[in-house]
């Protein structure tokens, strides 16, 4: 059972032919797991070993190769005709000597693609530096080119069906934020809270269960506000901390992510004055947003707000974000920074997450917005303003 | 503060760099988040974006490269000199312009490596066929090799403070099986399981908290048995569905996996035979377990095991585990499999998991086991059985 409509995958997969056309690629070997399932809906926690989805110009449909114990879960989650799922021997696996890349190259020998132009997604997790050396090897007569991101640009603009999934992975966020707020206090556990946000997370609201978010829950307290990537330890929270939550709603792949700072006792003036900075720098970058407006607008609108209150900050603030799998939630296409010139337009969903860290500490208050027709609508609804416990 | 003392994190050093030189690289850069943390002890969600580590034979030090947002982190989690923390600007995140192996390429240049041979790990989720070009387009003047693995192997000996930390994951995943097992029952959706499944392995058990595990709770059932990757859904458990739990602890970063699987109602006597069989096979492999060994023999008596019941297996039946990082928990060093020659040695680690399935459902039911000086210990504490509820 495929999560969208057979026609919803196969409108995916002409936009991705034309714009291989446009690009001048014969064959696009397709590694992000979230791509994969973007247009064959194939769903498994199997991107761990070498799979792909071989995308063939003048060929009906994609091709998925993976494992040979994964191919029921092809059959499964995918629309794809049994014969174009291809699984490999597990001898493949981790081998020395046999690569899953050789598969794919005799694959491609076979349907007579050995001498064209074939694209692979080069700077995704998935997709190593082995895979194009054994496929450069195996066909020597095929030219390669870079196809990183293609897939990624179309699933840029969101259809109906998919910001309903968005919505209710934004429902569930709402939800998990507030309890893990009331959670918090000096004394508990961070893996105590984390427990409660997962729990929260997976059994979701109004019926919709939760799927894994594809960064796991993030919540550093004290100077570790200023590492925001640190994850959770069993020390228990203090007296006088500030405390980050970076999480996420994740409902059948899709997600909403959502950022709060909390402080345990009486926040500092500095503190509440930094929140403060965010605050108004957020609903000054949400206050432009609207179709037309480009990606690095939104930016400049958050750092013109910010440095009228004397903070510079460097790094980009935002991202488009939806279906993903691990290590990311984000698109890697559009973001807004300085030099991202990408037209919003209606359906977009961008995270909007402009931390400030000072010398000993950080604020991190964030919003995932879906652009609208006349502007945007945010998705979470959780009060926006620094929580004191 | 780092896991363990720095004496041992200069012990793992002194023999990569031995192997270096024994495979002659001047420079191995490691990609590969558990090897990372394994030489240097840092640990943060920040492998989404680039980041390495670079060992330079002739440094006393590692290297550490990554993100500017991710420098505090590295200061927090490893023992490296400031010096030796080298974060590159926002600018090079996700860029088209601009790439992170120029920065990488250039301190190469800076420190003298630029006509070295230089080995990184080809084939790891991390180390894109991008990152391959940019560094070989950047330093025309080196050899580069291929270092998948090098560390890997170093990793595959345990310290007794490595143990300690997989036999608290052990302890963990022994109550957190048990707490799922007695969950699951007809008319119970799958997630609600797994949210109890996650709240048990992050909670912890004796005053120790779980970590994230490298791998999601996985828990097929019914006909999708035999698709064991995929993962929950939100639909209830139904009579007479089989289910398979694939689960880990973890630790500190520390995973003991383990599986069982359990029938809703009556089991048929067929599922009550594979099983039958799937535990004789565990046992006699069990059996021949101690230092001297190879891994192909312990598959051998699996295999003789099985088929003396009339049944044939085809994938690997476990592999070396430990430290890791999404979205493996497995070492991608020794398999137990038939050409692998490894011989096993005091304080190796192995997730036995002999999965068998039949056309319309499967069976797991599985053992991490430590190599002890005269045979094996088994780290889990869940019985070996069918279970029914």
């Amino acid at each position: 059972m495929t999560t969208f409509s057979i026609k919803e995958y196969k409108n995916r997969l002409h936009k991705t032919k034309k714009e291989m056309e446009a690009q001048g690629i014969d064959v696009l070997l397709i590694t992000d797991p979230a791509n994969m399932n973007y247009l064959t809906g194939y769903n498994a926690w199997s991107f761990y070993v070498h799979q792909l989805l071989m995308v063939i110009g003048s060929e009906e449909e994609p091709i998925w190769v993976g494992r040979g114990i994964d191919e029921t879960a092809a059959q499964f989650t995918t629309w794809l005709n049994d014969e174009n799922i291809m699984p490999y021997t597990d001898d493949y696996v981790q081998s020395t000597i046999k690569h899953p890349m050789d598969f794919v190259a005799a694959i491609l020998l076979d349907k007579g693609q050995g001498n064209k132009t074939i694209a692979a997604e080069y700077d995704t997790y998935y997709f190593t530096a082995k895979n194009l050396i054994q496929l450069t090897n195996q066909l020597p007569n095929a030219t390669f080119k870079d196809g990183t991101s293609l897939v990624n640009w179309i699933r840029i603009i969101k259809s109906d069906q998919e910001i309903k999934l968005i919505k209710r992975a934004a429902n569930i966020i709402t939800n998990t934020m507030y309890q893990a707020i009331d959670r918090i206090e000096a004394g508990v556990r961070e893996n105590d809270v984390i427990a409660d946000i997962y729990h929260s997370q997976i059994t979701g609201v109004d019926g919709y269960g939760g799927d894994y978010t594809s960064i796991v829950p993030l919540l550093p307290s004290g100077e570790q506000t200023n590492a925001c990537h640190l994850t959770w330890t069993d020390e228990p929270f203090k007296d006088g901390d500030p405390v980050i939550l970076e999480l996420a709603g994740c409902h059948q792949r899709y997600h909403s992510p959502l950022a709060r700072t909390l402080v345990i006792g009486k926040p500092t003036p500095e503190m509440e004055e930094l929140a403060d900075v965010a605050i108004e720098g957020i609903e000054a970058a949400l206050d432009i947003i609207k179709p037309g407006i480009t990606a690095e607008e939104v930016e400049l609108a958050w750092r013109q707000s910010i440095q009228r209150r004397g903070y510079e900050k460097e790094s980009r603030i935002g991202y488009s974000t939806g279906l993903n799998y691990p290590p990311d939630w984000g698109e890697h296409t559009a973001s807004l920074r300085p030099g991202d010139q990408t037209i919003l337009q209606p359906n977009m969903v961008f995270h909007m997450i402009p931390g400030i860290w000072l010398d000993s500490y950080g604020i991190e208050i964030s919003e995932t917005f879906r652009v609208t027709e006349t502007g945007c609508e945010v998705l979470a609804n959780v009060e926006r303003k620094l929580f004191i416990k």
